[in-house]
């Protein structure tokens, strides 16, 4: 977990594996990782790869540290070739991923000081945190990278679901990372006694929610496309098994690559909302989250990603990620590509996630060969 | 709240009261309060009448208190007419309704040393509010009732339900108290990323249970009969937004008259969670809480009460109580009936609980001509 000692002491043991692969490697202000390796023409920007190494509470082994791995594991390889590049290569390990991609953001955009004080995982904040990892928060936006220094970013990491593994392919070529939005749902209806009130003659806020439940799933599923939606969190009020629920109050968890999806979502969950008011007398209100936008990925790199595993006989797929990652931080200031490959049953923030070694060496395959191809093509073509 | 200082402040207004009213006051060893009128007849068994003066927190003003005074009244009625019953009248105030039916229950059938343990809402255990309300737990057994003592248990109470008002009716005749099932229902699915787990890919544990309830209310409404079925507490796990639930758990307070209906219930819920495994790949698992009988009323007592009622000229219904009352208790021992009055909205156990000056008094005259009504044909008729 961030800004805890074992995230000290992984960083610690990457940071030696990156100086041993002949990086020079530095902590920026923001207390990321970055390792350089120079190329051969001279004020040519960057080419920048990496993931992150910090992980949530009872997570797995994959989740940030393949890609980390693997772009070391890229490096070595060049350096054992005795093989220079054209542009400058450079490593990132991100800070703090999983408690908002902060290390990303402030590369990409800076955060704020009162952001800055929220508190991480770790109980430390954000501030104390990047001062933990060797970062210095008054100098934080030396950490902002500008589009001039960099040619794109490219990030190797596991699916964190099944499609790649159900259809058999083994490099996913991520098409975006998908907006979520999130709206906490408030179902009132009339809290009665369980016993005395005939059925007929209930408001309850429970049988609305369920409903709504029901039938925004069966929406979401019959409409075409990727999009995901999930009721993650419910609570009825008073919430005693002898008192019809006379409140319920559940949250909406909704992606899509597409904002015209997700405002057709919106629709749909009013419509539905008010059939079920119909039917139940109860009413229903929506709370609406800040929302984050969707970051699509640079189509040249993508083209990169598919001829490189194409070159290597590796099977490919189009998708979105539905998970957030460093890279729609990233997509803000350079052209951004990600990699995925096969996570088994799809499972992920936990010790049961797994890759085989196989795809993981196809993954940092495909990533070298893209790195590669980047380098010799540049972002023009 | 039962054991608290306006308990027995409430309980000495009306102790004052049962005096005014010519009645001989004592309270048993269980804490009840109970004043006699003699009969006329030597040796015959008392008619015992009355409810209970504890309230709920943030109750009502009629749950109880409608029953007690109206019988209180009764008695006043035959003192101010110089009128003498051939058999005992006792007015019986049990104390702690609400908290489980203590006083019914310790003068039907006892409480052992374990449950007398138990904490009641007002922070006391049982055994210490049956001392502060100057009863008499190492005697408790002298309240207990014989049936030889006692002809019939007669109790007016509200309905808590909006049948009465619904249907215009005035006097309910009660057939019975339900029997209560619970059951807590668990619901395994498998949690997952809510972002990057395709709908088609998910064991919801949310959607399963939803579509349970939903399922379960067409199934208790298609049913021929009055039973209830509640979905009132409901809880997924982990509990995040961004988390497809990987188990959610719910209960069920399901009620009816009968005992087949209630079977029959149990059954379907088995049949509605078999078909929603196949459709969600959930897994079910039910955990029975221990039920209560139902507590028939006598139907000699049910017919009188309807004479009673048409005699003066009053409308009636006969329907269940869905909630319980001490004469569920009483049934025990003896053979016992209930007089509902409306309750406006059907709402009890909260400041809006309303009957109107006129149906009290419809409600008291009723329960007064029952009374005479036994008086002269005792049980046999």
């Amino acid at each position: 977990m961030a800004y805890t000692d074992a995230d000290r002491q992984g960083r610690e043991y990457i940071l030696r594996l990156m100086q041993d692969a002949g990086l020079e490697v530095r902590i920026d202000t923001a207390g990321n990782i970055l390792g350089r390796r120079e190329g051969t023409e001279a004020g040519a920007p960057a080419i920048l790869f990496g993931s992150h190494i910090d992980s949530v509470p009872n997570g797995g082994n994959y989740d940030g540290d393949v890609g980390v791995l693997s772009s070391i594991e890229a490096v070595r390889t060049l350096v054992s070739r005795n093989e220079r590049t054209r542009h400058p290569l450079e490593v990132v390990v991100f800070q703090n991923e999983e408690g908002g991609l902060i290390g990303s953001k402030l590369m990409a955009t800076g955060l704020t000081d009162e952001e800055l004080n929220r508190v991480a995982n770790s109980g430390k904040t954000l501030r104390e945190g990047i001062g933990f990892l060797g970062g210095d928060v008054a100098r934080r936006e030396e950490a902002r990278r500008s589009s001039s220094q960099t040619l794109c970013y490219l990030e190797l990491h596991i699916e964190q679901g099944g499609n790649l593994e159900t259809l058999g392919k083994t490099i996913g070529v991520v098409e975006g990372i998908v907006s979520l939005r999130e709206v906490e749902v408030t179902v009132d209806g009339f809290a009665n006694h369980a016993g005395t009130t005939p059925m007929d003659h209930r408001q309850d806020a429970m049988l609305a929610a369920a409903q709504f439940a029901v039938e925004m799933n069966r929406m979401v599923r019959a409409m075409p496309g990727r999009q995901v939606a999930t009721v993650g969190r419910i609570a009825a009020q008073p919430g005693a098994p002898n008192v019809v629920p006379g409140r319920v109050v559940f949250s909406i968890d909704y992606r899509d690559l597409a904002v015209a999806t997700l405002d057709r979502l919106d629709e749909q969950f009013h419509d539905i909302a008010r059939k079920v008011e119909l039917e139940t007398g109860a009413r229903f209100s929506f709370d609406q989250h800040p929302a984050s936008a969707p970051a699509l990925m640079n189509d040249g790199l993508r083209a990169m990603i598919a001829e490189s595993a194409d070159g290597l006989g590796l099977s490919t797929h189009s998708l979105p990620s539905g998970a957030g990652h460093d890279a729609q931080q990233m997509a803000k200031i350079t052209p951004t590509a990600m990699i995925f490959i096969p996570s088994r049953g799809g499972i992920s923030h936990s010790p049961n996630e797994y890759t085989s070694p196989e795809d993981v060496v196809h993954g940092a395959n495909a990533l070298l060969q893209t790195v590669l191809l980047v380098d010799q093509n540049g972002m023009t073509r």
